[in-house]
């Protein structure tokens, strides 16, 4: 027997009924969903951060994955629910730029705008489109509904700035931060890919009050007390306090820019 | 094959490892179970907020789902284990009023005491009813055995207070604080249905150190620091501030009263 | 059909995305893993905590389940890896004494070093070994492999030093505190199988700032703001205030010391 693998990630928090109310109309629809949270914890109406959580979390999960996100600021306004398609994988979420960092690394991912209301939980509250419309469309999805009964493709799927780097001058770039870690890591959206130099050549990193020049391999590999850069498992740059808060050290927050200067 | 499906609900958190030690009861009982945790942030022993938050999710879930709540500040004391069934669910908690928000919509539930204490986990301590009476027992239902067998009928569970609304004279009601949301909004125990005429006649709603007389329709419509009163997603009179958090401003917490004056 | 057992545990908190990585890299290798969370939120780097919260949880799960723990501060160093097997459950941790509360019990406990680098996610990154390796390698133990298969057996797993009480005199010993609970109550490492005495006979129970030398049986059975010892549902001695933080008034964190001078 099939168990389709549902994730969901939201703002909603793990205190209220929220996600529990998404989860019943899940199991209404799809008995044997097997469901996983990525987080509940974004900051609320984060985009950014929800963008970057999804996109670190879904490459962990087999094909054929529904991935239920909700960070909707835009509830109850005209902003369209997309359903995509791409690796083997379904996501559900508003268009607002949640799927862009997923989006980003798939050109051919086929986008649909969910019009098919009769696959919705009626009547569609103003306030709860996540246990009224992507809930159960996401249901529906692993319950073996085809993508293409939800709706017409689009090709203007909302892009989120926070996915680009800026460069600035030779051997110069400016980025952002995407997001502070749980232990207080600064994830920058320098991709390792294109900017794995730091790890072999000198560099400075500007971020917050102060400018980082020290590699380390692992967390444990850094002196005390000292900030350094590593190649996060997230395959970005990241900014490292061995066992403490580097955010704190910097004072940044997700969307602060990051200056980095890469000798050739 | 069937997945009967098991809720939790409780004031444990999540950092210690009594959830777990729930779950591993019930999966040793009945290892089909599919489990969805409500919330296991209840501030604690707040029967009121669990009662509330219980009431809020139940009936998202499909029908023939065991629900489990356990906010028990009486546990090791005399109060009783109740089973409630009702409208297709079955609820397994203290009696100690936190299925009396789900009981009062419902006057033909049928209610028993738990005493089958061959149902329970061996031997069964003082401080942890939760993994030793609670767990195996919704475990048990949610296996096939059937409410008779746990115990007798009562017609007296406790029904707390919080779920009434007292006319202290001509347009003058007494109520209380039932929760305070993630985001800071009041939720009283006024009902819409009964109260809708704070949206279209002048009213005073005192709560705590300030008296509201501002009605709004969303969140956005109110002017910026001013507290206003709204009808919530929940059913309820909720009080809130725009962007920031009112229970703060008011200095009230669950189970404080909210005094309402309402023009005829 | 069968629904292995998998617990986790960790430091990762649940705002980030690490856990559903591991668990997606779970499904992924084993489908039918039932997965339970005991809980993300052990202090960052706290193995005594860890160790603890472990111990706790375990043994309400059903034979054959397999506990995935990373409390890891040492990712990416030479510290070993392991997998143990006691009780019909196994345990897969990094050697770092996390699992050397649940091994003191079990002294016929069959501990192995995890070398067999096939069952692990390739490339193994240098900071997130719970993906990489444990998560891998919990999901084969659960999909069938022997823990034979993985490596070869050791004596000299890490032990940590917060398993044992010192006696410093007669009647006079001196333990530590474990954990602090949600509720603030304080859990030492004073076993109530050894000093079960201090519910009958005279004691003196020196915590930080106060010593305490009244039992109750309950948590409801104490005055209002009398701090209090029991036994707790762990089997270790507590120390509690009655719907109240006893830590906070005990000012204590997990490792401080604790007195304890018990008549004979």
């Amino acid at each position: 027997m099939k168990r389709p693998v549902i994730t969901l990630l939201s703002d909603f928090g793990l205190a209220d009924h929220y996600v529990a109310c998404m989860k019943g109309v899940i199991l209404g629809i799809c008995p044997q969903a097997e469901m996983v949270d990525i987080s509940h914890s974004i900051t609320p109406f984060s985009i950014p951060e929800a963008a970057y959580t999804l996109a670190q979390a879904w490459q962990c999960f087999p094909k054929g994955t529904t991935h239920l996100a909700v960070v909707d600021p835009g509830v109850g306004t005209a902003r369209r629910a997309i359903v995509a398609e791409l690796a083997g994988h379904r996501f559900v979420a508003p268009d607002n730029g949640l799927l862009s960092m997923v989006l980003s690394g798939h050109p051919r991912a086929k986008v649909r705008e969910i019009t098919a209301s009769h696959y919705f939980r009626q009547p569609v509250s103003q306030t709860f489109h996540g246990r009224d419309i992507f809930a159960p469309v996401a249901a529906h999805l692993a319950s073996g509904v085809a993508p293409a009964k939800l709706g017409a493709v689009i090709d203007d799927a909302v892009q989120g700035s926070f996915t680009k780097r800026t460069q600035s001058g030779p051997g110069r770039w400016i980025g952002c931060v995407l997001k502070i870690d749980t232990f207080g890591n600064v994830i920058s959206n320098l991709d390792w890919e294109t900017f794995h130099g730091i790890g072999t050549r000198p560099f400075k990193l500007r971020v917050g009050r102060r400018t980082i020049s020290l590699f380390c391999k692992t967390y444990e590999g850094a002196p005390a007390g000292r900030i350094f850069a590593l190649r996060g498992s997230s395959g970005y740059v990241e900014v490292s306090l061995n066992q403490s808060d580097a955010s704190v050290v910097l004072g940044v927050v997700p969307g602060s820019a990051v200056h980095l200067t890469l000798d050739a």
